[in-house]
This record gives structure tokens, C-alpha cells and sequence, in this order.
């Protein structure tokens, strides 16, 4: 099923014999068939949305041969788009991989739609529409809470209206914010998320402004090899700002955004916050005890080392074998096969973990 | 000498007895006293800079109890800035820690100057300046070309006007610019350099738009902690844009970025170009491999793990042990001296080649 002509690094990849009795997929993107979201909007609002259509700074990027980011036997005989169609996905995902819980992460740029009052429609309209056409059919899959993010009282008031329905697992946000996320003004958010306990997951992507610190890359491979630098943003500044103390509870997911990168930063934060704590007195934790216990992360892409000392080296320098969690990132190109995402030599325990037993014990699944 | 009440990590480090017989220090940030450029520039750009001033995107944000961002005992009993004395940098710097070589980075902001054609003629200002107040009176200093590097025409005629002078032995960019570096804008800076055999030196700093790909951080110690982040952004662009095919002689050495986020940064963008290269098929090499050839490191600051052994990791998974070289950061608050900047296990042939070798190889020493 694996649409992949990469050479895989040496690193050893299982086969399907090791594949572990529980999956639980993190990262599904499911999309909206022609006019699915019109039940869900108000007359107001559709007729903005034919006359204006979507308005984010930035339009996407995803390679054209890459349409719409997808696995190339992803689209349904149906018609519609990768994503879009449940009972094929249940053949083509859940069904194949014995899927036991998967979290729908629904990529519609709701957060980053510059009308707000358009975007909190929009969130709405998406929200209702997962528990609708998706959780409700199919009690293997479990939503996100989806947000105009970037308006902290808009997105607390859809937190409230969504958080009592157990459909939900997680509050989605994208990666490249309009400011880094431990900045007060989405303080609401993590206040509303607290009251339900729903963990924030943050996914690959946005696009608000440059997305370097210094500019714009010419080429999408750029965009893609430099995402992670995003999610060092929010990790810093989480860890700086002081989120974790005024939310002693919240639990954040970097989805899609590899971890590899996360000791060297460690290591950076920590000499830093040596040097310059006078900055932040209010602070009671060195950055490296914030991040080991607030941060998860999902394993779609690894980064693959040459060497399979390297990622044992890794794993050890991460010291956060109960915060990895497998994902697919289903339908996308990239997908990762949950006989194969996983390096053979890892010891039955933390594949058992990475599979599934994290995620089970993070999310939420057995309150619906 | 050396200012600093930060807590040590339990690397070890060696004590003076294992100072190696040479030393070449590969940052040193010299400063203009007031009124020092006025003898280089003309009478209609002296009245400029009375008038308007420097004019960038950003102020500078070191803090201010950091004042000038200074060790607080670098301040020269004449009474000028830290770094404009050269008496006293002689005799703190130089002498003290018997520095065979030292190379001038001084961080006028001549490229982020709005106005380019003020920029250019600051930029002469600054480069006759360094070679007549700085490397013509003390031979152990070499002086960098500073240049409005936004704009390529500008720059790469003050290269050719500087460049067959062996008072200057690199280039100095700022890690933040407007764009990244392997665009195709700054091409002529490396056609210029190429015609010299001149390093191009990336400092730590810049400050042309928001610093970060989700925006601006609030806090100096996130800026801090975050700077990698546009190394990162330099480092792939260069590697994507097939910088070095066009140039292969290029030379580039990030100062005062670390090194510790490189090999995951490696693993990430030769699984990435492994699945886009058809983005970039002009490409020759995997991104691992121009970047091994084409990179060094300075070493202030380096990232502390927090064990002995994930250093020696690092090492080996960097596998740059020619590309490593010693900088002190003179006269900045984060100093490293030459007894303390290198973990004490290091073995003696790799500290003389980051303490000197590295750089004497790489810098054209010898030809003043």
C-alpha cells in the first residue's frame, strides 16, 4: 500500500510479522467533499464564502505533482479527493492497518482565514461536520477541535461550545503562527483546553508571514527541510513564557514536525536560561524539565540517522520514550506504514508504546 | 579574566596547563569610538549620518543591563566602548591568552543600513577603518569585509576594491537577512568572494523582518535561544540552492551558531531531497554532502549536553572535525576562554586543530 520510491536509510525497518496487536494513528487528514461544509454554515456565511472565498495571507504550497499533498492510490473510486471519503479510508487505513483509535486532524485554513468572524463560521462548520460525518459513523475515528486561532476570545468560546462532546481528543493548531505561541494573547485557548483537559496538537504548516527568520525560500523543498524551525519557535517560547506554570496541565503534541532536533535544543535552552533568567524570574524550571514533561511528539517523519547507533543515541538523549506516538499522516504522500515507520531493532516495549500505548494514555479515547 | 557566574555543566573542562601552544581566535568584535569613521567617510555622508543616523528594520535588542553586550570588565579605563581600545584588547585579549591570530568581526549595522548607498559608503568607511586603525598597527589581527549585502552590485564592488588586500582574510554577513543566502541576489557576493579565495563568515545576529517563522518572540532570551533557527534557514538554502556547484570553491563559516542542531538537521534534508529532488534536479550532491564540504563552525557558544558521552556522539555524528574552530567572542558577556571553551576529554590532536589548525588552514594567515 506504501506509495514510496525513497530508499530507505540502513536504519532496519520491521516487517509486517512485528507489526504490535494495537495501532493508534495521531495524524489523519480527512477533507471536505464538494458543499459538504453548507449544512453546517449559516446563509450569511455561505454566501461569503461564494462570493469571497478563503482568505489566508498565503496561499499553499504543496507541489502540484503532489495534489492535494496526496499518496497517489489514495484518491476513492468515488471521485472525491484523498481524505474525503470515510468508507474508503476505512478500507484503505483503518481497516488494512487494524486501526484501533485514529485522530482526525482536518487541514482547513480556519486559523489562519484573516476575516476572524469568517474563520469562527468556519470552525464551526468543520467541527460539526467531523462529529457529523465522521466520529458518529465511524467510533474508530476522533476529532480535533479546530479554531480562529489567532483571536483568543473566538477560540475559547468554540473550546467551550465543543469541549463536553467526547468526539473531540485534541485542539488542533498549525505550526507557523501569526506569533509564537506562548504569547499571551493565546493564553484564552490553553485556559478553555485546560477546563476540558483536551491536550494542543500542533501540525506542520501555516503561513502568516515569512516562514524563516530570515525571509522566504525560493523552493518547497526548503519549506519542507526547514519546518522544524517552526516548532522551536513554540517550543521556546512555551518553555520561556511561562505557559506551563499558569497551566500546570497543558499537554502539547508536535505533530508532523520530527523530534531529532530536540536534545540540541535542550542543550541550547538550558545554557541560555543560565545566562539570562533575569529575563524571566518568574520561571521555576530549568526549560529542559518544561519541555521533557509538556511536550509529545508524533513519529511521522523521523528523521532517519545513517546509522542505527545514531537513533539509539537519540532516544537516550531525548529521554521521552512515553511521549512518542505513531502516525500515519494518512492520505498524504509522505505516509508512513506502521510496519515500517518504526526502526526493527527497538525493543517490543517501546514499540508497544510508540504504537499505541502512549497515545492511549494521553488521549481521551474510552470517554465517547 | 573571565566574566561569567554560569553553572558549568559537568563536561569536564581543562584547566590552563592544557592551553595549546597556539591559539587563533575566530570572533573578535571590534568597535568604532566616537567620531572614528568620520576620517573615512566623505563630507556628504558625514552630514548624512549627523542628520538621519543609521536607519535598519530593527533596533539592536541586547539587554541593557548587557550594556553593548559587553563582559562587564572589557570596558578600557580610557573610557571608550569595549572593543574600540586596541591598547587594551591587546593586553586583555591578546597577550593574555597569547593569541597567535585574531579575526575582526565588527558589527556595524552597514548591511541591514536601509538606505544601501549610505550602507556602501559606511561599508568603505568600516573596511579602510579596520585596516588602518586595527591590522596596520597589531599584525597578530585580521580584518572581515563588511558590505551592504542586500544588494549585490554594491557589494561585490567593495569585495574587488577590499579583496586583494591580505589585511582581509573573509566576508561577514549577518545570520538574519532579508532573504536567504543561496538566493539567486546574493550571487554576486559569492562570484566576488570566489575571485579572492575569501571565506564568507555568517555572524550570529540581523534583524531585517520577524525573527522567527511565527513571528516576533517577547522575550530576548527566546531571540537568543532561537538563533540557530536562521542558520538553519542559510544552511539549507545554500545546500538547495545549488550555491556550491555555481561556486565550489565557497567557503562558509557560521559564527556563534553552534553546531549541535547540524546532524539532525543532515538526516532531515537528505530524506527530504531524497523525496523532492525533482524540485532541484540540477543538484549534484545529497544536501549532506555539500554541507560537510562547505560549512565550518565556530565554536562560542557551543551547545553542553548535559553528559560527557553526547559530546562525543555529537562529534562523531557531526563528523567535522576539520571544520571546528575556536572563537572567543572578545569582548561579548558570553566569552569563552581559550583554558575553559573546549570539554577537557577532547583528545590533544583535535583541540590543536579547533584551537588553531582548523583555522590556519582555512585562513590566508600568511599572505600579510
Amino acid at each position: 500500500m506504501e506509495n514510496t520510491t525513497t530508499k530507505r536509510s540502513n536504519v532496519g525497518r520491521s516487517s509486517q510479522a512485528h507489526i504490535a496487536k494495537s495501532i493508534i494513528d495521531c495524524d489523519i487528514h480527512n477533507s471536505v467533499p464538494p458543499g459538504g461544509l453548507s449544512p453546517y454554515l449559516s446563509e450569511r456565511w455561505q454566501e461569503h464564502y461564494k462570493t469571497f472565498g478563503l482568505r489566508g495571507r498565503i496561499g499553499g504550497y504543496y507541489p502540484r505533482a503532489l495534489l492535494n499533498a496526496a499518496r497517489r492510490d489514495a484518491w476513492p473510486p468515488s471521485g472525491l479527493s484523498p481524505g474525503a471519503d470515510l468508507s474508503f479510508m476505512q478500507e484503505q487505513l483503518l481497516d488494512t492497518w487494524n486501526i484501533e483509535y485514529g485522530v482526525l486532524n482536518p487541514l482547513i485554513p480556519v486559523g489562519e482565514e484573516l476575516n476572524v468572524e469568517f474563520g469562527a463560521a468556519l470552525a464551526r462548520a468543520v467541527n460539526d461536520w467531523q462529529v457529523a460525518d465522521w466520529v458518529e459513523p465511524e467510533p474508530r475515528l476522533r476529532a480535533s477541535i479546530v479554531l480562529p486561532y489567532e483571536d483568543g476570545d473566538l477560540a475559547a468560546e468554540e473550546i467551550h461550545r465543543c469541549g463536553p462532546n467526547p468526539a473531540f481528543v485534541q485542539i488542533l493548531l498549525l505550526a507557523r503562527t501569526r506569533d509564537p505561541l506562548g504569547n499571551r494573547k493565546y493564553w484564552k485557548i490553553y485556559e478553555a483546553a485546560a477546563a476540558y483537559d483536551l491536550p494542543i496538537g500542533i501540525h506542520f504548516g501555516g503561513n502568516q508571514g515569512p516562514i524563516t527568520g530570515a525571509g522566504w525560500p525560493s523552493y518547497y523543498i526548503e519549506d519542507h527541510g526547514g519546518m522544524p524551525q517552526a516548532f522551536h519557535t513554540q517550543v521556546i517560547s512555551y518553555a520561556m513564557q511561562g505557559v506551563f506554570d499558569r497551566f500546570p496541565t497543558l499537554k502539547i503534541i508536535l505533530i508532523e514536525g520530527g523530534f531529532a532536533w530536540l536534545p540540541p535544543l535542550i542543550w541550547r535552552l538550558d545554557a541560555t536560561w543560565e545566562k539570562l533568567r533575569a529575563e524571566v524570574p518568574d520561571l521555576k524550571r530549568k526549560p529542559s524539565e518544561y519541555i521533557r514533561d509538556h511536550f509529545w511528539f508524533s513519529t511521522q517523519p523521523m528523521e532517519e540517522p545513517p546509522k542505527r547507533e545514531y537513533f539509539e543515541q537519540l532516544l537516550e538523549q531525548m529521554d521521552m520514550d512515553d511521549k512518542l506516538m505513531f502516525a500515519t499522516d494518512y492520505p498524504h504522500w509522505d505516509f508512513d506504514s506502521p510496519d515500517r515507520a518504526l526502526p526493527s531493532f527497538l525493543k517490543p516495549e517501546l514499540r508497544r508504546k510508540i504504537l499505541a500505548e502512549n497515545a492511549r494514555e494521553l488521549y481521551a479515547f474510552d470517554k465517547l
